[in-house]
């Protein structure tokens, strides 16, 4: 299994618009951040966690080839406005594709994205989804997908757990806590990339010191901060982080075999 | 007056993701176009028309310093899914920024983007705007913005006149007629921005045909084919149309002075 993280940056990206700050500014390549998501693949499916507004440059700069299910954690404006981009993927693969998240989720989608479900308008080239409710885990291919609960204020939002033979990597980009039945089903993850905003405290992101503890509580060999603001420069950061948690940045990939 | 093309591509953008046909593949970077949008600046005022998916991504490729008023051609997912991006320029400006649209659109927009009129969340940052119903030509500093209707499929369309002193540019990027009532509107006007989505027959874009024509009859002395998709190689396209019409390209700046 294959995870490549298209995006690691906070609603607004970075760099922020407009902004002249040392992070915004950086030449440091990992200091470029596109709105959060990532691509998990095996030999045998892909599967879209999210489609940011980016969604087509981080296809296009990261070459992902098929999209064979996308799942989304929450109903936010940096998780869902790319989702147009999908029909490119329908006329490649010539099928319909399975889009799964919890109720509420949904029901923003098929608002937001009316024009998906109602009449086909002749001309008007559109996504061709099956809206899945997702309720508990799910097979897609090869893997397992796990949804995982999490505060992130009023909106429903989860991230998931992939499970591919006796591999897991679990990807959890927008939260505040994580419940205790959600920590159980963590145990013994391999890979765990988790929501760190930036140092001062935000209402719905976790700060990097309530993600770096939450990392330590659930001891994945290996963890990754995602989600962050210009407040956090790449490197500086990470030499400051504890063994076994690093930062992420767009493109990087982590192999599990 | 300046005028920036901040996209210039249809819908899908150029390249295509996972196209290997010429255009896309193209080293020549008139081939790479974004999804269409325009910025219009004087000495005093900047307006943004349309807000695509591309939208933070070209704020930044094109330093685009400040938004004082957002103009919506229509409410297509190509046009409007980066509206999301405009609550930096809030930030930025410390105002609410009017947004204009006719009457379909807005409740287009506010369907989508609910979260933007419905009460405020605690650490919850969105757009700050203030929706105005265009009906007739409005002011917006020195800038006089005289709507366009069009014919582009279903939903209620425009293009903009933007008249500053006495230079006047007209930008219709999605269109597949021009009422007379409209051409009526176009007369005299010294640039004209017209969509061209190909050589084939569409049921809601011009062609490269039936835009030439219109440009032909419209005759202001610049003229420029938009919204283009990869059937089209920029070179190839420009050097077979006629004196005075040329091929727009995603950074374009045109000065009316």
């Amino acid at each position: 299994m294959r995870a490549t993280l298209l995006g690691t940056g906070t609603s607004s990206g970075i760099p922020l618009i407009g902004c002249e700050c040392a992070v915004c500014q950086s030449s440091d390549p990992r200091n470029r951040r596109r709105r959060t998501s990532i691509h998990i693949e095996t030999d045998t499916v892909h599967i879209q966690v999210d489609t940011p507004p980016d969604f087509r440059e981080q296809a296009l700069a990261y070459r992902i080839p098929r999209v064979d299910a996308v799942f989304f954690t929450h109903a936010h404006a940096d998780h869902i406005f790319g989702f147009d981009d999908i029909r490119r993927f329908n006329t490649m693969q010539k099928c319909v594709i399975p889009a799964y998240a919890d109720a509420a989720t949904l029901q923003d989608l098929k608002r937001i994205f009316d024009y998906i479900t109602t009449e086909a308008i002749p001309g008007f080239y559109r996504p061709q989804i099956d809206f899945r409710t997702l309720t508990t885990e799910v097979q897609v291919g090869d893997v397992r997908i796990i949804p995982l609960p999490v505060t992130h204020g009023p909106k429903p939002t989860y991230g998931f757990c992939f499970e591919h033979h006796d591999k897991r990597l679990a990807y959890v980009p927008d939260c505040k806590t994580i419940p205790d039945a959600t920590l159980s089903l963590l145990e013994g993850v391999d890979v765990m990339i988790l929501d760190a905003l930036r140092h001062s405290q935000h209402l719905t992101h976790m700060t990097v010191e309530e993600s770096v503890a939450a990392l330590q509580r659930i001891g994945a060999p290996q963890s990754y901060l995602v989600h962050l603001c210009h407040d956090l420069d790449h490197a500086a950061l990470e030499a400051s982080l504890p063994k076994g948690i690093g930062v992420s940045y767009d493109g990087q990939q982590i192999v599990l075999t």
